[in-house]
């Protein structure tokens, strides 16, 4: 603010805009159940006036709320947790609440401070993608008292609220849909086994083998790219083998893309278009039926995930049972075969 | 926080520590110049001692500050707007403030709403990627001082600090490449006019027809699809033209998707994988090297976009002349050519 600006009252800005005090904070808390051109009024007295709400003053108040809500994400540049920001956002915006966010770049120090900061500026809750290192930090003693929700990824031994996917059933399912095909040779590209996602769908994966009667052949096993190159780099290493997979499962986006990158490498560079394995990927991603190979998605809805996680954390915020037991949710994964 | 606990001082967290106060701070402020090891040890002490930093309450102190940034993108659902907000954050973080990310959704209405808010909450600076509507809400005498930068897209009549991409040397060079190839029959895949990057990327593609003396024939100018599907579907209506064009310019990466789904689905229904029009892309997209026609691909860095931004709203707010004239960077972009 300009020094000595005066600040006009909310009652100035009601009786400007023709509505209810009542009204304007509500219109400036999100505009929940206020009609548009209602909205637009209080927007337009809001600009004609001058007015700004004070969110900090109200959140130093004892027992007022800072109004904010943090996320933490691993990687904002993957339109998957851009989608769940987007999900978490939705809920917030309706209890008249913003999000922070911050990126931890799947580094667990980062998270810590990260979620150090966001408890310093008194966010109401938080919820986190946890990075799947050391997570002390995020104990509910070492919080205050601030609840929070982990979102796709679980911690062992934080016993928090948490919504996952249902990870084991939809390797299971993909890897089973391989198995039906004839396969008996596939690949496994992952991420690290620390995170949560990694462990549990490989552990799908193994059960649609060994219900087969066939034991994971560790060579045909890769499962520790985070990134796209180091995926195509596994990808190499397996389409090299003397007695390479006939089929791939991706236990996420980034390996995928990897993988599909490798053949895409192999089929300019004159290999021929055929022979290449089939791709069973965990995550969608665009343009997947464009592919030069046969790719089956295993899908979930992120921004979906991002509501139901932020649910969780309002029903804790809200319920008078804000000490109960915590609970665990799994939102169901869809297969869609490769249309061919 | 628990009702009743009392809060250690950053004094007894430093004690704890074995570092200076001033390291604490510093390492909570996100760790600029803080020797990791030293970062861990402060973290560990806070956790240990459960220090919460107040950052409300210090940004009510008169003249202290939020130590938030407010940013409002369009769409937090694609990538490139995600690595937008990664560069914005990254120099926010350098300065010890975070960012307040909040979606419009393209919706004019929904951005003033979420202005309003972030001015409510006294962010010390906006970065806002504005979605091309009316824009009132966004003229500094409304924004009560608040330094605001436009990122991507500017706004006619709005005279603050902007960055923009070079989308017209973009497109002009991306047309060109097709013009040499020997198309003459180029079509335009385009966002709404309203959109500066739609409107300047059109006046690239145009100036580079009418070098080669071509004026532009309307029936071969789609330019108001702000989706993948309404793209998918102006692709359909140009390739059904009795003479359809022979080359594409797609103005960005949802025209660009879309164009390419249609061509995918006459791919799978028969229609053969030869004859489809080349494609110039302004933005790239993943595994576009991987597509049944040659994509050339016009690319910028979003994250370093979102860096500028960020770099010129901390100079207002630093700056002597943070009342100077405002600033216009325009950032170079790649054009990479299909390779066959």
């Amino acid at each position: 603010m300009a020094p000595g600006t005066r600040q006009p009252t909310i009652k100035e800005v009601a009786a400007s805009a023709g509505v209810s005090p009542m009204t304007v904070s509500r219109t400036l808390a999100g505009g929940v159940n206020v009609r548009p051109d209602l909205q637009a009024k209080v927007l337009a007295a809001v600009k004609e006036l001058g007015y700004f709400r004070n969110e900090n003053a109200r959140s130093l108040r004892p027992g007022q709320a800072s109004g904010l809500i943090g996320v933490a994400i691993t990687n904002l540049g993957n339109p998957y947790y851009g989608n769940f920001a987007l999900g978490v956002e939705e809920v917030a915006a309706k209890h008249g609440k913003r999000i922070v966010l911050g990126n931890t770049g799947e580094d667990c120090g980062r998270e810590a401070q990260l979620v150090a900061d966001f408890i310093g500026r008194q966010v109401e809750g938080l919820v986190v993608v946890p990075s799947g290192g050391a997570a002390e930090h995020l104990r509910a003693d070492r919080l205050g008292d601030t609840p929070i929700v982990l979102a796709s990824r679980q911690v062992a031994g934080l016993d928090v609220d948490t919504v996952l996917l249902d990870d084991v059933g939809g390797a299971y399912q993909g890897t089973l849909s391989l198995l039906e095909s004839g396969h008996t040779r596939i690949g496994f590209l992952g991420n690290v086994p620390s995170v949560s996602t990694g462990q549990r769908r490989y552990i799908g994966y193994e059960k649609a083998l060994a219900e087969r009667g066939i034991s994971p052949d560790a060579r045909l096993i890769q499962r520790d790219q985070q990134d796209v190159e180091a995926a195509r780099s596994a990808m190499e290493r397996l389409l090299d083998l003397p007695d390479a997979p006939t089929a791939i499962f991706s236990a996420n986006n980034r390996n995928t893309i990897g993988a599909l990158k490798e053949i895409g490498r192999r089929i300019r560079s004159g290999a021929g278009a055929t022979g290449f394995p089939a791709i069973v990927s965990f995550d969608s991603f665009e343009l997947s039926e464009m592919m030069p190979v046969p790719v089956t998605v295993i899908d979930s809805d992120a921004r979906q995930l991002g509501r139901e996680a932020a649910e969780l954390l309002f029903a804790r915020l809200q319920a008078a049972d804000s000490h109960g037991p915590s609970r665990m949710i799994e939102l169901p994964v869809t297969v869609s075969m490769a249309d061919r």
